[in-house]
This record gives C-alpha cells, sequence and structure tokens, in this order.
C-alpha cells in the first residue's frame, strides 16, 4: 500500500516550510492542506489537540506535531535518500542544539519585530541580529551546517530567510551587511530544489506581514 | 582509552536530574560538578557559551547541551544497555513530542509556582494542574509513558517529582487528588535504582526553595 501523507500547513509558517522541504528532500509526495489558523479546521484540532497548531504531518492516519520532530520523523522513516541528521552522535546531538537554539531563541526574537512595537520592536530586531550573528559564527566557512551536506540545521532556519526582507522593512535595517556568510548561505540554500519549490517569495510574505499586523490589532 | 564523563550540574534542577538518570541507566560513571549559578565558573561559561546554563555533559572534552538532548545522545553513544528512546519511528516522535511538552508547557508553568506571587502564582498553580491531566491522559493505565519500560518521557518528566512537595506548599494544593494515576506513576519511578539515587529528597528541596525565593528577590 502507498504511504499517505497529509500535511496541515499555512503558507507563510517558516515551521511548516521545515517538514515541506524535508518532504520534498525525500521525493514524498505529500496532500497539502492549507489551514486558516483564525478559523481552525476540525481536522487541526483533532489531530493537534494539544497544542492545536501546525504544521501537522499525518501519515497513513497518524498524526505527527512539531516541526522540528517532524524533520527526524521524516528522516527516520525514509532514510535512504538525502539523509538529514549526521549518523555521529555528537554531530546528530550539535544539530539537534542549533535546531532548539531557532526554536527557543530566533523566532521569540522574530515574532517582536513583526508581532510588536516601539521599543519592544526594536529590542527584537537587536536580538535578532545578535542571533544571527551567533549562527553566523557557527557556519564559518562551511558550505552548510553540517558540512559539505544540506539537512537539518539548514532546514530549521532557512524558512526565516522568506521572512527576512518583511523584517528588514519594518525594523528598518539590513541583514546581510551584518552577516554576509549566512546571506550567502541562504542564497545557496535558496538554490536548492526542495527550497525553490516551498520557500514563498520574498514580496508575497513582506505584502502578508501587515494584513497579520492589523489581525493582531497592531495595525 | 576508557569515557571520560563530566556532568556541570546544580542539584535541585530537574533537567539535570535527566541526565543523571539516564547516565544511570546506561551504568556510566560521571564526575559531578556542582555549579554555583549565580557564581558561573569558567567551565560552565566554556562549554556552554551559548545558553550559560547546566546541565552540561562533557564526553571525552566535547560539550552536549540541554537535557532532552543529552538524554538521546546518551541512549545514541551507549545503545546497548536499557535503550531509553523505542525503535519505531512514530513512538520516538510520540516520546519526543511529550518530552518537548514537558519542557515547553510544564516547566513554565512551575516557574509561575515557585516563582512569582499573588495572581500569576495562581495562573501558574491552575495551568499546572490542566497540564499534568493531560499527561495523565496521556499516561493512561500504562506502567511508563513508554508502555513497559522506563525511558525518555519517564526521564523527562520525574525531576518534577522532587519539587511537587513545594508546589503543592507554595500554591496550596494537592496533585495526587487531581492525578491518581500519574501520582502512582512517580512512585512507581522513585522505586527505580536510577531516579532513588539520583531524584534529591522532597524535603530538601522544599527547604531550598524560599532560599531560590529570597535570591531572585521574591521574599
Amino acid at each position: 500500500m502507498a504511504d499517505e501523507v497529509i500535511l496541515l500547513d499555512f503558507w507563510p509558517s517558516m515551521f511548516g516550510m521545515r517538514t515541506r522541504i524535508a518532504l520534498e528532500e525525500k521525493n514524498i509526495k505529500f496532500d497539502y492542506r492549507e489551514q486558516d489558523l483564525f478559523n481552525k479546521s476540525s481536522i487541526l484540532l483533532e489531530m493537534n489537540p494539544v497544542h492545536k497548531k501546525i504544521p501537522v504531518l499525518i501519515h497513513n492516519g497518524k498524526p505527527v506535531c512539531e516541526s522540528l520532530i517532524q524533520i527526524e520523523y521524516i528522516d527516520e522513516t525514509w532514510p535512504t535518500k538525502n539523509p538529514l541528521l549526521p549518523s555521529d552522535p555528537y554531530q546528530r546531538a550539535q544539530a539537534r542544539f542549533w535546531g532548539d537554539f531557532i526554536d527557543k531563541k530566533v523566532y521569540s526574537a522574530t515574532r517582536l519585530i513583526w508581532g510588536a512595537k516601539g521599543e519592544e520592536q526594536e529590542e527584537g530586531k537587536k536580538e535578532f541580529i545578535e542571533l544571527l550573528k551567533t549562527l553566523e559564527s557557527e557556519l564559518g566557512d562551511k558550505i552548510y551546517f553540517g558540512g559539505e551536506t544540506f539537512g537539518y540545521v539548514d532546514i530549521a532556519l532557512i524558512g526565516f530567510y522568506s521572512w527576512f526582507e518583511a523584517y528588514e522593512k519594518l525594523g528598518n535595517f539590513s541583514i546581510e551587511p551584518e552577516c554576509p556568510k549566512l546571506s550567502a548561505w541562504a542564497k545557496r540554500c535558496a538554490q536548492r530544489e526542495s527550497v525553490a519549490k516551498f520557500l514563498p517569495a520574498s514580496d508575497k510574505v513582506t505584502k502578508f506581514v501587515p494584513e497579520l499586523r492589523k489581525k493582531i490589532g497592531l495595525e
């Protein structure tokens, strides 16, 4: 029996982008189901009753929640093509550390850039730049975060790239002069087929952000 | 060459307890180094420059940070004795989901019980009980979270048990009548050798909490 793979997702979500890219890296076809986060569907509530959040990966009827966990699940379920995590336990721990860092630190800083105003927004911007510099220093002169191969940390971070223009516009700053190596890395990733296929265009995200700010009562 | 394993830790940390228990489950001897979190050591700052937090597991000179990542690292490095994660990818994803839930939700609720006052503390208490009920429902009638075998989710959660008495005293409530199955699970885990050896006594934690509240300016 062929695998039935469904993804409950929302197009500007950098978390959803991870799962789309990971599935594409494994050449897994999936049924993409766009969700309205302001009017949650019964399938979303049923499949992720704890967090009620996208993305939800549904594989043969069974849900997997949380995007980093989905990447590992995808890697373990379809291990042959394009391994996403390194095989060495120490390298795996390092990859997980940076994935966790992106979720714990980077997301909350960007949340302040698009979801706050004034001083709070300014603080988010400053922190975001510091965090990107930490990531730039971890990347160093490597092609990808894991070295020669596109993988877990690249997938965890690249979705934010589609929001860079929106952050820059809202915060009135430029990322590339601050983090030239990270910017080059992002452009390199963006040329990869899986990323090109599933990362939305920057201008589409930039147009969407004021709508989002209106919806949450900021503008 | 024998493995050199060092753990930078702080005795009341439920995160540190995870790593101690996981190492003991694998029968790995380690050099425990108690840290002063109000006066951080140079080894802590050097080994975890990003978060500057305990626990840090140092294996043959190389640091692994973040306790859930440490459990996976320990399981992958010493896979033979007492596997901590299930082998099935879906079960692994479920275990990771609950570990992540404990870190994202349970810890922040307990943080309000011991690290806040008045209404905020009350809210933390209510949320904590709801979260424990969600965990109790996930546990159901199983012996451990993974079924018959003590593992990842049990290790992720059991450290909080040593704080139960402190939470109850601060919040003036009782956990056992709210969550009888979870309480029975905790008692079952506490009898296990690895847990008995590394979980501090409840009354020691209960005595420590007012000191902690004083240190952070709450009392």
